[in-house]
């Protein structure tokens, strides 16, 4: 069967772009898609950096603004890899266009950022995605899988920490290239919607939605020179940030996340206790799943540390052999791979703009907790 | 040199009774204490259990009364292993006899009755200890050591948690022999007296005074048969319980106990991250510390696991080679030393009673804040 | 700096074939290598298969013979990726005809057949290679850096094996696509030749040559069917292998090989003890490498887990960001971007032909001593 | 039931006797046994020292001779924990007085040696034992009952080691207190008969009887001062010892010792490979057991790490409650308690010195084989 062609535009050039070129790249060479991505054209302020770029991965053309990206009949695909304060503007004028649009996590910098930009792709109609990649860790998948047939029965506990260490040092600029994420105005947060939106974005994935939560951020290094005003200035993120939940389910949750936890460069780890089993996972071993059966027998029950290799793990049967790992930039060849798939098979792949939007309430009512110091529902 | 005998009065025949009889009898042989246990007597109201008791530990005699025993001329020090509910007027009428008084933990099912408590001891001025024996697990003390010689710099971060999964089934009875921690009356309350009160003594043991606390509590099953009546009644302990806190110190902290975590048996962990280094340390493995130190060479950093069987490790130069583990009971057996130790020195081993009235303040904050759904100051 | 075009030719489309070609396409867009592989064409007997390959990966064409794409002028290297028993007569051809030749290991079924390959590509004067992958595993390439700066001072041990579980059931046939390695005349030998290569491979590389071997084999099962004939046969290939050595620098070596290691896929560990550090790895978790620093303070010594992701890590600031793990089918890339490097300065990438020859002598050893029950000296 | 009393003669007062003193005097609290082991006496030379000793454990007297010993009416059991040299005129002389025989390993320095000490004991009928304590960590009894009833399935490989690192240093010395294992007159041999001896008694308990041998030692330190002379001189023992082997029962089996391995202070490993299962265990987490069961659902397949502090596991319900620990000197214990049932079922408990005998076969054999550089046959 011959495969159509999806063409894509980027937008951005810097770490997230490389991700996810090479993951419209790959994923023909894996898996048997219906469409065949073209990295047609980038667009980017910075011409001789989205050249230099362009070249290295293949794509057709440059744009120096992003506008004319999505004014081209000959893009398919708008794939967002800006920082967060550019995602809303972009993601609508895309989705006005009539592009299907992708847009890198978090959806935006707040709920209330984020809302517009899911009513523009849902009235367009078209085709949507956030990329919250570790959906796509084939553990955590298969995590997905165990927990949808019951295994686990009723769940307890739900536990979740993304641990980093690059900021203790009060020498790390805030704003810039590489450094934007310590500039408030530019993320919307820290912690809280950098890394803590992962976890919340696979706990509601796993475990259904988040009621109510009571939080409390940190910043620990006050003031910090501005990488391109040289100015020093506040603090204005979170450096570290933590919150108690509950599920609708009943279920109890905790979450943390820092850039202070000396040792640990993106440990993201969860725990989901329930009845009959427990699931452990961490981003550091991301090849592992941590599974204990109480129906196992009693003198022989133990964690189980399953090399997630096997032909018969979420994904893996487009990999290699049995033993042999994948790595990180994997979970984004295996969203791509459902995108398109999806676009095929016309069931949305998770999570949509709409899906990415329940996150940011949730942020946010972390947020509100921090300064309220009150346990706050969460919206939506 | 010709040890001194002091003479142990037991008040219980339980599992604690069993730990620090042990711990008691075996002292000696491994540590060159000034003063050499005598197992004097067993106090308990079941005079065939406790003949039984006395005759498997080599105790010389048997008292049917706890109030027997501390008037009796020839015992040093009682040991208090009953349940929570009886620790206050034993231990109180132990200091007005003048004896010394150990005490199994918690000190109390509060601390309104744990301050008469430690305001007898200090009054009678005898020496006086709460058995928070994890304190004593080698690996433990030292991570103490690091801490207290600065290797850690400033912490931002301390995280403890104590699971356990043997209340699941909603057959377990609440109420008498063995289960008498499921109720309220006598246990105070549930995980958080229980688990929470281990985690909050190292915690503050480690890292100083919590200030505030924001927690949350559940209780997963709602009644249960009590043991000895045979009524089914409503559960009043906390099956489970969560509080985020602010430290002295500036750093925050995250705590966690369960009996709902499907898997784990007594895995209390503890994690710290400072500046500097990183600790982590569970009992599950309780003879290996992990450590991260940022000074090591860039390319060599990583976690050490650090297996605390050296003759160079705390307490392990008084037991066997590098390479062979001790286990759980040998924690009792370190705090009896360094009880006898204190005697001789004039330094009252830790926690006395007025450190783990301390611990007592702070299960009350959780407690008081998951009612209250507000952040509580912790008193005291 | 405009990058030259490296034409590469493709011989085989099976397992090893996808990896490498996944190597040469991807090289370009992590390496700033001087040459820019492209994928011109596959060599294969089976038309639709290899027509299905090329359009996949992205050759340009297909030729229904090696020995055509030998004989193009618009081919630069050619890369053999068919079952060992061709190995000798395309890389010779390949020598001859000027071509840069690159192999899949082993490099022949014995030293006798890799000799002449030896001769031919030295008298060519063409660069060569053997895909020998695992020494490109950064942690594995981090530990010769180690070794080769003394850091582990005089070597005691090195131990190496590499378990599998694959051919247990006596259903799995030998011969034919897949199960080739089972077919004595294809493969030369069981897993000695297979699994026992890299094994010896990374030893010599790591820690100079092996003088002597004593070893013993054995074949569990004892014949099955031939997977094209149907016909049941005796089986002619060692299942396991196992062999004790000196190594030249006075260091004992023990290597074991087998596929009836219930549990282990592909678990190639290697250990290798010195006077002041010791050194593990695991090809199940290939991301990390274990230490021991005997210089580290007494009571923080331990063994540390590097996680091996750190910019500072051999090839890892060509990824991503520490923290985030990388693969099996990298080691292939990194080991192309060092043959292309090697191209540029003239230094030729390892291991050479006469390199992998090398380990053919071994091999031999290994199998003689086994025959001879004899400790036999290492040719060559 | 009353229980009877069991008089114990002990010989030595080095590290063994501590922990077999520690193992009589504690098996009787945790062990409902038919006899309470009383500490009568020990013999040794230096009379201080043993006095000292006797005091510390309770000893209720001294002998300045083992003869001595062995001639009380008084005596039980004579507990032999004297350096190898005297094993075997202390044992034979005790069965002649009709004593019962427990004897520290190995049996002797050699099979010719232990011979005698065998038929001693058969001839006198007095119940023996030999110390291989690791029999009875709970998670290598659990491990033979698994094989036992099969579950493992054909037996394909054995593996294990014995790693240390403590003579590595030229400093260390030969002979005297503490040091005698590094003289080969007085221990006999080196890591073979200290460690691999371990090794091979837990070996062929587990997997059957050792038909054939190849082996390899090496002395890495040529010369070492003699702690008593003071004179430096040849180092007779074998610092490291390797050899395959082939079982009895059709199984692979790879073995080593060492006391050069850097990072390692007692790392006794083994691993068995099943066809149905396999089994991993380390002595430096004895508490735990490795397990792979290939009947597990194909997806969930992964080794289970089982923490070995469930009632249900053997021994365990003796002690504490699941989750806590045990250590070292808890084998001992058990095997006292194995010891002291055996008088009462009639049912020598394991191994007698008889079956020590069979692993002094074994390390003759390899010694032989070392030396004559043969594949040898075990005798016996």
């Amino acid at each position: 069967m011959m495969a159509k062609t999806l063409n894509v535009g980027m937008v951005g050039y810097g770490f997230m772009a490389r991700a996810h070129s090479n993951a419209w790249g790959k994923v023909s060479q894996f898996f048997d898609t219906g469409y065949r991505p073209a990295l047609k054209a980038i667009a980017a302020r910075n011409g001789e950096k989205a050249k230099a770029f362009a070249q290295m991965w293949g794509y057709e053309g440059v744009e120096s603004d992003w506008r004319r990206l999505i004014e081209r009949k000959d893009i398919d695909v708008i794939d967002i890899c800006t920082p967060n304060d550019s995602h809303a503007e972009i993601a609508i004028a895309a989705a006005e266009a009539g592009k299907m649009v992708t847009c890198e996590k978090p959806l935006a910098r707040s709920a209330a950022e984020g809302l517009p930009m899911v009513q523009a792709v849902e009235k367009a109609g078209v085709p949507n995605m956030v990329w919250y990649n570790y959906r796509r860790v084939p553990a955590v998948t298969l995590a997905k899988k165990l927990i949808d047939e019951g295994r686990l029965g009723k769940i307890f506990h739900y536990r979740a920490k993304f641990l980093q260490d690059w900021t203790i040092s009060a020498d790390v600029p805030q704003g810039g290239t590489g450094t934007w994420r310590l500039d408030a105005s530019v993320a919307g947060s820290g912690v809280t919607g950098d890394l803590l939106a992962h976890c919340i974005d696979t706990a509601m994935w796993l475990n259904g939605g988040i009621e109510t939560v009571t939080g409390a951020t940190e910043t620990f290094v006050k003031q910090r020179k501005h990488a391109t005003t040289g100015e020093v200035a506040p603090v204005k993120i979170d450096d570290a940030s933590m919150f108690l939940s509950r599920f609708k389910n009943g279920s109890l949750g905790m979450f943390e996340a820092t850039r202070y936890a000396r040792g640990h460069k993106a440990l993201y780890t969860l725990e989901i206790n329930g009845e009959k089993a427990s699931i452990f996972w961490d981003l550091h071993d991301l090849h592992r799943l941590q599974w204990f059966d109480h129906k196992d027998e009693g003198q022989l029950r133990g964690w189980r540390s399953i090399h997630i290799t096997d032909g018969d793990h979420p994904y893996m049967s487009h990999w290699w052999v049995p033993g042999l790992q994948i790595g990180y930039e994997h979970t984004f060849i295996h969203q791509a791979a459902d995108f398109i798939e999806g676009l095929g098979s016309g069931k949305a792949a998770a999570p949509t703009f709409r899906d990415a939007l329940a996150t940011e309430y949730v942020t946010d009512a972390v947020l509100k907790s921090a300064a309220s110091k009150q346990w706050e529902s969460v919206k939506g």
